[in-house]
């Protein structure tokens, strides 16, 4: 079945409340996803496929599942395209200042040479 | 040869500068580490084996040579006891507010259950 028309499971979220600080700095501890999330914080939605990230398909894929099962990021699907979008809201509700300081501290040590290139993948249930 | 008297290779330890900050997140994303470095918090210097962790002496070691390769700590020997201390003041200068935003948020979430038992392994260069 083509994936344009294969039909999806829901993208699992966990609840602010439910957020892990754990499962946060995992998270985070990956330059790819690092980079990521450093997109999204200056913008407040981003169209897979679209992130200057240089990994496989299926790579991404995993690494957005990461991100948003772990609470950093969200993600909506929208006539075939998927957007991700970081939870700022809830990460300052839930554990205040950590993003800022976390992004501060990368930005700081010299952690902001991106990888260049483009992925397809965006981070499905099964990816 | 007993571990009393064999000869154990120096332990590495990052300059301050080298400290990598996603080796910083990595290390601090597992409860049994985070538990070290909240014990390490409190007081200036501990031996191992006294840590209120419950895991096999084998993942204990690999806990502690994780945090110290991240650069969270530093481990000393003498009189064939190891001892751990947080590198407070390297991170702080390396990461400011990093450590005490991270560890208050673990505080403020529930993180604080910690596993009680006693290992006895403390992170040699090959465990």
């Amino acid at each position: 079945m083509p994936r344009s028309t294969r039909r999806r499971p829901a993208l699992a979220h966990p609840a602010t409340e439910e957020i892990d600080l754990l499962d946060v700095l995992h998270a985070l501890s990956d330059p790819t996803r690092m980079t990521i999330v450093r997109v999204l914080r200056a913008e407040p939605e981003r169209a897979c496929g679209t992130f200057p990230v240089d990994v496989a398909p299926s790579t991404l894929s995993h690494h957005f599942k990461v991100l948003r099962e772990s609470g950093l990021i969200t993600q909506r699907e929208e006539a075939n395209r998927r957007f991700s979008a970081l939870r700022t809201v809830d990460l300052e509700r839930r554990f205040p200042g950590l993003l800022d300081t976390v992004l501060a501290a990368y930005g700081r040590t010299g952690g902001g040479a991106e990888a260049r290139g483009g992925g397809e993948a965006c981070g499905g249930e099964d990816g």
